[in-house]
């Protein structure tokens, strides 16, 4: 068998020049970064905007599992096998992030005959975005830091300074620090540290904004921290919003790659889908929209987080409206749902499988209130027997989804063409009647359990008065009116992650609420939140090299 | 009067697929950034290793004052000078650092009607080589820390852990930090620290590195720190070097660009010129030596500085044959020698500028003792006058080299005709015996020595015991064959910043060496280096912004 990285170097590709000449964008309005990536121009997207929209279709899944979903594989799949029953599709994915790939090994460009390339590139510096967003994010803090050093004229607090700084790489030595030591000319000594550049703001902002001045505006709203008498500080006031706005301009046009197939795929932005959001760029999704009839785009995690920010956060703040899901499940996962261990997968076992299946439907019938139609894909494994299908296909029928199996992975778009004629007759039916799950006029409180109870199975949500109060000092802050952004183990609709199936009754503890004043959020967290992973005992890294042609081997 | 910006952007840029069809590199090896931006493939530039080598000048300079210059403008200048009089000619300077940008205003590629284009992108991220150094040099961070929370079977003693980490960016706050504070599972508390990214031995060993195989041999050679026994811990150890080439393979390839003049040129590299050897990369300038008859390089700060280390280092260890060197000197800072004052500079001062020739007159002599023949190229400002001129030619009639008078600036390569056509006729005289100050097998002291008497006209160099046993230490460990770098201020022949002139009889004092042992050499350090700026009260980031054109305003 082939393993990721071979199928995609046979990989026949075409000019990129050529891929978007196919869905009419032209020469001009496209920058090559050599010969397989470019980006698209801003004059050239503005220039669409009397468009109409294409059908905008979100690949979603179950509680995933250390057995594996492909819900990037299914986007890239999908997208493929619309193409091939003849429709014009594009798909919109996350970029991955380059310091995972020198920990545990695996890239982000989905696998197997559903990948895009080339994605050596995509995985490692890409066409730069990561790294200027990086840029962007320090600059603000070491302005901030230089503000306090020549005179802290705005009072700054520097136990109350909330902005870290980022570094896309794995590097738990940098989670907490103590910086400024070494005298005078180095500032004032305090508490610091590094996240993960997809941990930055900065990354949710770029990936929410519509253009470059609202890029700006955003920035210019970032709270950095706080004066002794609690007074948000801005990176407006610190004067970074125009610096860090120019060092982002080349990142905020969406990058146009293909997929094995030849079809055209922006990859663009890559959010955390914790303490942000967790899909690709506002601006590739829209202007694919104007350039072909299907978009087909996913949001991390499970659909408990993934769906419901798409939906509550990208949606109705982008005034975009979906015409369908695909909700990605397989037969491995139900099993671990219903209690089989992972070593013990490979048999048949159907009632493990029905047990499972309370995951899947709580999931489908949480897609179902935000008014979006869906059909279950059922990503076919080696291992999956016809009873084991039987099941989940008689359970989706009496919930009303139709489940389809798909066989992507192996077969390219030849395995996803029944699922692409379903999503089509599910986007053309109109049946389609999206709305938020919550208002906005919501105190914020309130809309954070709307989401435990309607989508969690929870019976309520708590949290110490301190905790409350900041909601309530939110609220009054003028802030109320913003989405909230959960961050939740993904493994479990509660916050206990060992909790499979579709647990209720639960109580949602809230440890903590932070304001992204920027990408106009506010983020709730439920447990402890890893905003900065560390390298596993033997990296990725030490085993990845250059052979003697030159070609990366050791990434996937 | 047109600002740099304003004259850049009224440049008429041709393609830069153009620009390399001129002068032979076909479209299949050039690697498009935008139109504007690319890089030359690795194996188009193996396919040139039989052709003849055309002639590399270098271009260096008197000891730089607040008045400034002119190096690389007049490198771009003599670049497109060569090119009027009929040569085929390409110029190879070095990449600016994005930090600085956001501190003091200024650029760093050329200035008025000799700059090389797109300005603002070569000046932000250009192709994205200093981010992958810095993920290079910080993977490699993130390793070693790793590696201690692990287990540490290597031994490094954390005490004696010498690889910091690096950031492109103005941050004071990180020269001095305590990292892996927070607990068990955030590692070991050490002291650690961060350096501007051209402070880097990633970014040494990449302008040294002539191939891929080549750079990841240095890179595993890179010392990290120290077992409690003193045994030196390297990058291999770490199995870091074959990752960390992954990251700088694209790095590695020359960057294509243009000047106003629509002339080739590479801009490719940028290390530190003081703990480094601040020139552009080995393989950009070997690689333009085979495309072009004359090639014009540049090397940092003065030429006791930037000219010895690109003999003794640069020229040594890639078999490169300079055929003449130009010395830029101004009016301006021959006075400031002389000892008038910034404010006095604008009067006609015929004494101060006598006086002041004392500086150039050394290091006319100096690059005359590396065997290679000299001019003089006057960068002509308005406030110079006919008397002051005939002054410094009388002075290098003299010395037996030739002053020319140059007008770049204000008129492109109009005002270099008569520099190049002396260039020309210097490099076709076959005169250059270029031949290194010293000999790989004297004791690394000694080297040292050498170089401060011959070159810095000092009586000796001192250092403590502790120092020179790290020298005789050095030599034992078989590392006396390296070349030294010596870290000094530029302002100055001594290590005293305020010495203008041409002082002698002065002592050096040695404050510490460093052994890069990527990068091949020993670094030698004669004062406070600070390999880590801070911001200005006022940084220019304040005033950067984008137009409601998306043009960037601000930046220079």
């Amino acid at each position: 068998m082939k393993t990721d990285i071979e199928i995609a170097r046979a990989a026949r590709m075409e000019p990129i020049v050529d891929i978007a000449a196919r869905i009419g964008i032209p020469g001009a309005a496209v920058l090559q970064y050599g010969p397989w990536k470019a980006k698209i121009t801003p004059d050239y997207i503005r220039s669409l905007a009397d468009r109409p929209d294409g059908h905008l279709i979100l690949v979603t899944a179950m509680t995933p599992t250390p057995a594996g979903e492909g819900k990037t594989t299914t986007t890239v799949g999908l997208g493929d096998g619309l193409n091939r029953i003849g429709r014009k599709a594009m798909i919109c994915l996350r970029e991955p992030s380059l310091g995972p790939c020198f920990g545990m090994k695996g890239g982000a460009a989905g696998g197997g005959y559903a990948q895009v390339v080339p994605m050596e590139d995509i995985n490692l510096h890409f066409t730069g975005d990561f790294h200027a967003i990086t840029a962007a994010h320090n600059l603000l803090s070491a302005m901030v830091d230089n503000h306090v050093y020549w005179g802290n004229e705005l009072g700054l607090d520097v136990r109350r300074i909330t902005w870290r700084r980022v570094m896309d790489m794995n590097d738990r030595a940098l989670r907490e620090i103590v910086c400024s030591l070494g005298g005078v000319a180095n500032g004032f000594p305090r508490e610091a540290g590094f996240d993960i550049t997809v941990a930055s703001e900065v990354m949710a902002i770029l990936c929410l904004a519509v253009d470059l001045d609202d890029l700006e505006r955003r920035l210019g709203n970032i709270v950095v921290g706080y004066t002794r008498d609690r007074k948000a500080v801005t990176a407006a006031d610190i004067g970074a919003a125009g610096a860090m706005a120019v060092l982002l301009k080349d990142a905020l046009m969406p990058n146009l790659v293909q997929t094995l197939e030849n079809n055209p795929a922006f990859v663009h932005g890559g959010p955390f889908a914790n303490i942000a959001h967790g899909c690709n760029t506002v601006l590739a999704t829209r202007t694919a929209l104007k350039l072909a009839d299907y978009v087909v785009t996913e949001a991390g995690f499970g659909a408990d987080l993934g769906a419901e920010k798409f939906f509550d956060i990208k949606c109705r703040k982008a005034g975009l409206k979906p015409a369908a899901a695909v909700i990605v499940a397989t037969i491995r996962a139900l099993k671990m749902h219903g209690g089989i261990r992972k070593e013990d997968l490979a048999r048949e076992n159907v009632e493990a499988v029905r047990s499972g299946l309370a995951n899947l439907g709580r999931h489908v019938r949480n897609v179902g209130r935000f008014g979006v139609p869906a059909v279950v894909a059922v990503n076919t494994f080696s291992s999956d027997t016809p009873a084991e299908f039987a099941a989940v296909q008689e359970f989706c029928a009496e919930l009303g989804v139709e489940a389809i199996r798909c066989t992507h992975w192996a077969d390219g778009s030849k395995g996803t063409e029944e699922l692409a004629r379903k999503v089509v007759s599910l986007a053309e039916s109109g049946m389609s009647q999206f709305r938020p799950l919550y208002d906005d006029e919501l105190p914020l409180w309130e809309k954070v359990r709307t989401i435990a109870r309607s989508i969690y199975g929870a019976e309520d949500i708590v949290a110490d008065a301190a905790i409350r109060d900041q909601f309530r000092a939110l609220d009054a802050q003028g802030y109320g009116h913003f989405p909230v952004c959960m961050a939740k183990t993904q493994y479990s609709f509660s916050t206990d992650p060992n909790l499979k199936g579709a647990p209720s009754g639960h109580v949602v503890g809230i440890r903590e609420v932070r304001l992204s004043a920027g990408a106009e959020f506010v983020v709730v967290i439920t447990g402890e939140i890893m905003t900065m992973p560390g390298l596993p005992r033997i990296p990725a890294a030490t085993s990845i090299r250059l052979d003697e042609h030159g070609q990366v081997v050791g990434l996937f």
